[in-house]
């Protein structure tokens, strides 16, 4: 191989690697990679496209905020239908929290695709919910609302939004579990693996074990996450148990 | 004609009434008429559904104002690609101001709707806003995002929406054009008639005269806003003349 097709091929397969780990973490193939090259440019690179307007992250940011506020309003309306005006605004508002953004965004590990001048130990904690908004500002300009709704549903609402515990009713499922084990004086023990599988992120498995049986199972991007699903998990598979001993 | 024949005669009329009003403003057929229904009926009537939750406006206020909010944030990000985010964010909330809205709800004379037990003196100015979320709300809930942006394309964004104006760049038109005029030494006339054409809404027609020659036509709710619309025609066709003589 000469060293011009040399150079050729390790260019398109490193562009070919951002396109699949794109696709991996949207979840469907991009129809234009420009717009998820843009959402990881620092404005610290200083770019600017052909009009001399800057070319970073930041105004997709406000895009994806937007699109991100309007499908999290338009999921809760469906979901809660007793909700009033005031109690879906607070909803959303737990949901698009600051924090809530900086979790999905150190999820999806986006930090790593970001180009930059500046040694990535700079950033501080919102550079994860910035990126997260910034991707989604550029699903819509791609694909539009319908696969940002799509994106959102599946990366957002199903694995994150739990409105019994947005409301606050339930804080923690897994203090739930272990006040009702220690009542019931049953056994237990969450049983945590390291379990990457195929995905580029660490990923954790748990099982939890009570009185010597694995009564629930759960995968997640941090132990805290694990133990937590896995104990809602057992918490509905025990419902009538834990309801009924109160 | 029979009683009863007479009764669901003039029921159906009045029902038809309320869906080709409700189509004329929109602009399109509503597939289902229930969310528009739901769109006017104010909370002091109490009016539960079959579930026992209240239905009012209100809630769709919630889901019209997040509508309203990332349609304004996408247009805005094509339409001004040099302004950054804080400049975007601080357009948006001019566009979408409270002020704003409760002038685009009295255009379309959404009050007349309303289904209230409250004598309609009793409402302020808000209400008008809150009705047009409303109405945004309910197109987001009976054809989907798509026609949101068609409405707000049309009934918002093009007769509204003047970036240069919004920026303060230019705070009235009218008040250039006069300048210029006076300036200039010439004669000006705004000629202003009531010209309600096809219209339910009175509407006011302007003929701006400079020099004994019409040079700009405008319509509109207003004798302000039909002034200031044919001022900005007038402006923009005598830019050459009114940017020399600076």
């Amino acid at each position: 191989m000469s060293l011009i097709s040399n150079i050729l091929s390790s260019r398109s397969k490193k562009d070919g690697n951002f396109f699949s780990a794109i696709q991996d973490i949207i979840g469907f193939k991009p129809k234009t990679i420009k717009p998820y090259e843009r959402a990881f440019i620092h404005r610290s690179l200083n770019k600017k496209d052909e009009h001399g307007n800057a070319l970073n992250y930041e105004r997709l940011e406000f895009l994806g905020d937007a699109m991100l506020s309007s499908i999290i309003a338009a999921y809760l309306f469906d979901e809660v239908p007793e909700g009033n005006e005031g109690y879906l605004t607070k909803m959303r508002s737990k949901v698009v929290s600051r924090k809530h953004l900086n979790e999905l965004g150190k999820d999806l590990n986006l930090l790593k695709f970001v180009k930059t001048n500046l040694p990535k130990e700079h950033f501080g904690e919102n550079i994860h919910g910035n990126l997260f908004e910034a991707l989604v500002g550029a699903i819509y300009l791609d694909r539009g609302y319908k696969y940002c709704e799509k994106f959102i549903y599946s990366r957002v609402i199903k694995p994150y939004v739990d409105i019994e515990q947005l409301e606050g009713k339930i804080i923690s499922y897994k203090s739930l579990l272990i006040e009702w084990c220690q009542k019931e004086k049953k056994d237990f023990n969450y049983e945590i693996y390291e379990d990457t599988g195929k995905a580029e992120n660490k990923h954790f498995a748990v099982k939890l074990w009570i009185d010597g049986k694995v009564v629930a199972k759960a995968r997640a991007t941090s132990k805290k996450k694990a133990e937590e699903k896995a104990s809602k998990r057992s918490y509905y598979a025990l419902q009538t148990h834990i309801n009924t001993s109160h």
